[in-house]
């Protein structure tokens, strides 16, 4: 008789949305729910909707065998309890046990990890990374987030706020980050960071199509349209995405250094531009890692996509259990 | 009846001379030898000085209880075999198992490690890092080594060279370095790109103390020179070494955010500069590391000094054994 299959709920907690995902042990979400994340109204609000979305899949698929929950959620988490300490754009918040309540709730396992720490143990269970000891990865997003894994398991550092790669500097005197720290990659191609940038910079290419998009059609300067007139071989688009392939380079190639990890997998929006993104980037890489690195390095997509804040949660029970 | 004392013998390979120690399970040497490292004369007359000295130091003191060879040498090692890839300053080198002809040679355990991780395990076995369960070493000299603890092991890496250290970028278009990069904290700091840019600028600073010293009294400029005009309050002086603190910061805080690693040791020369060095390194920490590590993060000097190079060598056969 084949093993029975395993099931896991998925929380994915972002600041305004919840996303429930009800997921086999080999990564297919079979049943998923978005329920508004409520932060504005504070902790309690927050929880009493993590516990409907997760009722809503545990209840009704009574006969599966579901062997936990997981939560990637923003902010530092001391994983014991799966304590959740001040997670941005979540007021009020500042330190809640979250693990230890949803647990307590349902009488399931219950593991609480960072959403970038999540999203790596998903390439590494489900995705891009099931084949590695070890690799490097980045979330490109709103922020720049990142996970190291080291021999199959994610390396957290002294107290759980390892893998802070948007916050390795490149440039010392350069941008202003919001960390406090100047020249962060975050600062550079962090989303925020990179459309402002792109505005200023919009003014002075009026021949552009990004600039023909924006100002003649009325669109929405974002990561995606900058991508879209990249497509119809804007110049000044593609040099954008290259920029962000340059910078995202420089950074990698101290994470290298320092780590001798050869393998690196990028998530995130961003990370769905192929070459016009890859080529650069590598370029970046192979031009500064030190002569012995080079021939090994292997840079490449993250697998899970849209997906990765459900599965890297669901990811979470798999890993630990 | 107590635990009888154990010894074993520091190599410490080095591309002018070849330090050895016994040292005894707590880090005392009892007794030294150099000798010339013949290191022009190929591979054989080098290994042929390795076996002189460690049987000069083992058959003199043929009742002591030598537990094992520990060498630490410059270069690339594969650990199973100890073998010495590529060492700077070693012509004819390219890959040699020298654990495995010592070991052969000696009949006792034997154990090669890079220099600048052997400095770590030093600082871990019998200095600074004694009490620490994961720490971040560096190592300030010609280069700039770095060796990482974690959880009372030295992280190696995918092949053995993480704690690149020096060659953390800290400016994308800085300074060119040696190792083929741009802006390594190495191109900085290191103490041959620190005396070349020195004296570039002293020729704008006749003023100086430290002009006096090398125009008028002919010394030669090196690290120990600028530290002496420092000390004789030379403003000039202090804000070299101020900029190396800073400098060895950015890069510090990029490795900080990475690995959440709170405690790093300082050693090599330089190190010894005292406050004039610590007080702008760690502000240039505190200003540029996440919130969240700030208040942990202990900065320190190396405790192993003059004799890290054979401290570390042998503290290897008291890690692995």
């Amino acid at each position: 008789m084949p093993k029975k299959q395993k099931f896991a709920i998925g929380v994915d907690l972002g600041g305004t949305n919840i996303k429930f995902g009800l997921v086999t042990d080999k990564g297919k979400i079979i049943k998923k729910e978005t329920l508004d994340a409520r932060a504005s109204k504070g902790p309690d609000a927050v929880i009493s909707q993590i516990k409907k979305g997760v009722a809503s899949l545990l209840y009704s698929e009574k006969t599966l065998n579901v062997a936990g929950i997981g939560i990637g959620s923003p902010g530092t988490i001391l994983i014991k309890k799966g304590t959740v300490q001040n997670p941005p754009n979540f007021p009020g918040w500042e330190s809640i046990p979250l693990g230890k309540i949803i647990k307590k709730e349902f009488n399931i396992p219950t593991f609480v990890e960072n959403d970038a720490n999540a999203a790596a143990i998903g390439e590494m269970i489900f995705g891009a990374g099931k084949k590695l000891n070890s690799f490097i990865m980045v979330t490109l997003g709103t922020g720049v987030g990142g996970g190291i894994i080291i021999d199959k398991k994610l390396y957290r550092g002294d107290t759980g706020g390892a893998g802070e790669i948007g916050h390795v500097t490149i440039n010392h005197s350069g941008k202003k980050c919001n960390c406090g720290s100047r020249g962060c990659i975050e600062a550079y191609v962090g989303n925020n960071y990179l459309i402002r940038d792109v505005r200023r910079s919009l003014r002075r290419n009026p021949e552009s199509i990004l600039y023909k998009y924006v100002n003649s059609e009325n669109k929405e300067l974002s990561p995606k349209l900058i991508h879209e007139a990249a497509l119809e071989n804007d110049e000044f688009s593609l040099s954008i995405i290259s920029g962000i392939g340059e910078n995202l380079g420089y950074g990698l190639s101290s994470v290298i250094n320092l780590l001798d990890i050869s393998n690196v997998i990028i998530g995130g929006g961003v990370a769905g531009f192929g070459d016009m993104l890859f080529v650069p980037l590598k370029a970046s890489i192979q031009s500064r890692v030190m002569k012995s690195f080079k021939e090994r390095i292997k840079v490449k997509e993250a697998k899970l996509k849209n997906e990765a804040g459900i599965k890297g949660a669901s990811a979470l029970v798999f890993y630990r259990s």
